[in-house]
């Protein structure tokens, strides 16, 4: 059994994928994923201002969507919808499941919405399944990073189709991006918002280039990844009654040793 | 078009269902509904020593399960799964996804399971998606509540199915649980583990009987209900492209007023 698995790493990964009108997917049928969500915040990665307490580094609820190249949840040097900045400020997800709900309704662009639970350390795991659809085979999504200003990872329309067959498995490595609407420089920052708006950039180890910034490391040429996602094409025996859980691991710290 | 809604309120719900082996469900299909969970946790309900920094009032991930009576995520005056206790003490989910996984793969009583993205205030709310079966008609779920020593609210084996047919609609207030787990007595108490291990209890205005409970309101005789579920059985028509959405306000908290 051939697995095709897509290790895709650090910066602009979706410019090298065939996403967007040209991108024709001939797949047939629906597509299940489980999606697994790592977060690898550790003190030992990120030892700068990396938060212990009130609260201890930790990750939001995950809320994605697979859609068509017709909608977008957020794009690098754009700027956040509102939704999304409530999501990346406060970790409140109605408006950006509204924004995704109008999306659906006025031009069919979007198939399904999925979340997973919170993860309640900086290096833990969730899951949950996704549908992809012909029309819809792009997936986005975004973790809020607890605490921050308005920091987030999260993915932009990923195509999970190539041609005509759906991808076995993905995974890509994540990196922090400011959603622009928060002047925060440092994870327990104040609020402060940022007027005019800014457009979502991403954080990088010398940019912004001020030693306050949490993600400062002058020394580094690039962060370690600060979490990693997998999605995993669920076979149609497998279907039904959690199966694709099989061959995760009892607590979910024990992958982190793996992965990284 | 007849809508059947049972308005279920107060203390000992689960008892006046047809739960149970004997509640034999003959209803065709798969059914899905919307389940929305609003948090009416305001200071102005609950004025004794609501969070207000640090963190604020607000609502864990919601995580829950369509399941047989085989299976039983929690119940009032049994002992806590470690999964509940690592969902009640700290949001952590995947020790309890884990064990509703094996609960599927074991004695096939599980039909899926569903999360709803966390709520960042005390009364905001959520929605997500749920699939029932008439083998699997059984709802659970918790949803922690934040800050708290192991406080949770939920329901345990709501049973959709009454018959022949599917409800329409459900709604049932939610009161505070104790997971048994932790000793704290108010929402932000240091962790102190309860051992041995105690049952889950309900919170009451006057249970704990001590003054420095965070829900001892001695004037009252019971509480206001802290959250409120509501499942919506979403027709076949309407199937895909987020369409259950279509009614919910704007702003999660615009529901509040129309519900209290």
């Amino acid at each position: 059994k051939v697995i095709w698995t897509l290790l895709v790493t650090i910066l602009g990964y979706a410019s090298s994928l065939p996403v967007g009108e040209d991108a024709l997917c001939t797949a047939e049928e629906l597509a299940k994923y489980r999606i697994i969500f790592t977060g690898k915040w550790s003190q030992t990665a990120f030892p700068k201002q990396y938060p212990l307490y009130r609260p201890p580094a930790q990750w939001s609820s995950l809320l994605g969507v697979t859609h068509s190249s017709d909608y977008s949840m957020w794009k690098k040097n754009e700027y956040a919808s509102n939704g999304v900045r409530d999501f990346a400020e406060k970790g409140e997800a109605w408006a950006l499941m509204k924004e995704i709900e109008e999306a659906g309704e006025k031009i069919q662009s979007v198939h399904g919405i999925f979340s997973a639970p919170a993860v309640s350390s900086g290096t833990g795991q969730t899951s949950t399944e996704l549908e992809a659809h012909p029309r819809h085979p792009l997936v986005s999504f975004v973790v809020r990073i607890v605490p921050s200003p308005d920091w987030f990872v999260g993915i932009d329309s990923l195509n999970l189709c190539e041609g005509d067959h759906w991808m076995d498995e993905v995974s890509v490595d994540l990196f922090p991006y400011d959603a622009g609407t928060d002047s925060g420089f440092t994870f327990s920052s104040p609020n402060f918002a940022t007027i005019p708006q800014d457009t979502v950039t991403e954080i990088t180890c010398s940019s912004p280039s001020h030693p306050a910034n949490s993600f400062y490391y002058p020394k580094l040429k690039i962060l370690p990844p600060i979490a990693q996602v997998t999605m995993v094409k669920i076979k149609k025996s497998q279907l039904g009654l959690s199966a694709p859980f099989i061959n995760l691991p009892a607590k979910s710290n024990e992958i982190i040793d793996t992965v990284s």
